[in-house]
């Protein structure tokens, strides 16, 4: 596969959150402190997580650990553990669920890279290349299983509803992303559907099954779900602006992958929305006819700097960071409040 | 794909079941008397299943009731209701349970026929050759998520404990089955491995489930359980004899699939422990090098025939199944003991 090497464009002044000279460090800030505030639970998050990857057959906690040890940011069990203890929950259920949750979140990475044919994750090849494609989707139904496993053991009915439910739910997006792709067709809309389910969907049970195993009320686990939701539509189009600017030692996956396999992400659908007649024979030649040659990624970028797509995604992702905060009014405040606060509020700043 | 044709063996009639002679007629009775005696119950379990297959994506019902409606013989959906309605439950809980067990065994078929690229499955195209790999892939995964938030919702952690324990178990078999293909050393103990994880675990988990949510004792559970087990692994060895000697029409896919894909079933695994030098080559090409002309599938057979690997796999086929006549010894008798009696007892007779 051909990599394009092209500069990073600048993302203009008017998006930085709140108004401030905020950057990538204050997001990288934001995520340490998250990290330091649940960093004993953390650790014991890992450990189940290594213990739920045992198995006799060698291939499996191989295969499993390459993609789980990677690291990546762990943001999911993060707002598993954050929310509880921001609730003031004292049990250890919670670490078992924030396992749980990255668990899920693991075995969908092995299925995407497996459909996406992706070969560049978090920095190493992804493991469909190195084990193959076979191994990938077996490995990965055995993590899925694991992960149901572990949040039974957490022995509370609502969180296995609300967990199940959004595992169902990630599918569902998924395949309407299959199905969106290379359409050149596809609206906002659409590709909200698709966000909402595949990514911000996990982001919410996560928060959410944090307070309901703390024993929070109705009130305060739908702000929490809200929170979880938002953040998660705020990172996906992130993630879907840097696929055009983000520079790939950053990203740790390669720049351009959306591109190449004509995903109609929001800074396509909207530079298609703007396209003379020349660029619509462009963007069909390159999205769904799959016909691109080298240099079509840099004339892709060219056009979203001219038409301000990539700006308007980051927009469009401040406005549900801006929600997420929202949601954080209505739960108790407290150092881990605050922290879910910095990383909604930074979380359109980052570069990875 | 080159399918070979090539005539029916004829089972010796030392392996009958119980000296009778019993046919693959005899193996239908024993189905149907279980469909009829949970006729009402299993109408109810096809109803849940299309309820969980509903999405607004619209894909997701087609792909998915394309393989669960084709039929099959949902043996483990009547193991998880003739378990319950043996032991008297009259309350509706195992229905959810029926359902699940079958889209458990649904999600791991879309994957299964994506890992080993099949074509043919209950006599139709399989989904992966209509909609393509990613599509099942992913309504695997959506499959597997609907049979959890329906297992959830029979609120019994027990059960919960028993199928997610399960579906891990499957995954494993799978990899297990994958990493000794090809492999002319794997032996009995491991074949019989993969078979118990990958066939045996969810015929177990379903007549447990039905045990446990109809509050059985200890004793009557794990009776329900090995019986499972041991009818499951009686039905791989005969699926895997089959494969060998089955007519295409009859089973519903195609035959010789494991011989193409190099699987180390036991015919293989015996054939080779007893090939001279010259047969070996043979074994080593065609399995090891995957270098196989049309005329070799016959040419296994021909061997198969001369050194008794098939006959062998239905006599441990029937000691499997003797086994489970064994267990249900321990469990209350009645007409759902009696037809699960002549289920096991037949299995050894089926011709699909």
């Amino acid at each position: 596969m051909q990599v394009v090497e092209f500069p990073a464009l600048k993302r203009s002044p008017e998006v930085k959150s709140g108004g401030k000279t905020a950057n990538a460090d204050d997001f990288s800030r934001a995520v340490a402190t998250l990290r330091c505030l649940n960093e004993k639970d953390l650790e014991l998050v890992s450990e189940e997580i290594l213990n739920q990857l045992a198995s006799p057959v060698a291939m499996i906690p191989e295969l499993a650990r390459h993609l789980l040890e990677a690291g990546g940011k762990r943001l999911r069990p993060i707002l598993t553990l954050s929310s509880a203890r921001m609730l003031g929950y004292e049990g250890d259920h919670h670490l078992k669920l924030a396992a749980a949750v990255e668990l899920i979140h693991g075995a969908t990475l092995l299925h995407d890279d497996v459909v996406d044919a992706s070969n560049l994750r978090r920095g190493t090849k992804t493991a469909n290349i190195i084990w193959g494609n076979k191994e990938s989707v077996l490995v990965g139904d055995f993590v899925f299983s694991r992960a149901f496993e572990l949040m039974v053991a957490a022995e509370n009915f609502r969180v296995l509803q609300i967990l199940s439910h959004a595992s169902g739910v990630i599918a569902e997006g998924e395949v309407l992303q299959l199905s969106t792709q290379k359409n050149l067709d596809a609206t906002f809309e659409m590709y909200l559907a698709v966000v909402e389910a595949k990514t911000a969907a996990l982001f919410a049970a996560a928060s959410e099954a944090g307070a309901v195993i703390a024993g929070a009320d109705d009130k305060t686990s739908a702000a929490l779900h809200g929170y979880g939701r938002n953040l998660g539509v705020a990172f996906q189009l992130v993630d879907d602006a840097l696929d055009y600017i983000g520079a790939q030692d950053a990203l740790g996956k390669s720049v351009g992958d959306d591109f190449r396999e004509g995903k109609m992400t929001l800074p396509v659908v909207y530079s298609i929305s703007r396209a003379n007649d020349e660029e619509k024979k462009f963007w069909k030649r390159v999205i769904s006819d799959s016909t691109q040659n080298p240099e079509d990624f840099a004339q892709a970028c060219d056009l979203m700097q001219a038409n301000g797509a990539v700006e308007e995604t980051f927009a469009c992702a401040k406005h549900y960071a801006a929600r997420a905060l929202e949601d954080l009014s209505a739960v108790p405040q407290n150092e881990h409040t605050l922290a879910l606060a910095a990383l909604a509020a930074q979380s359109v700043e980052r570069a990875y």
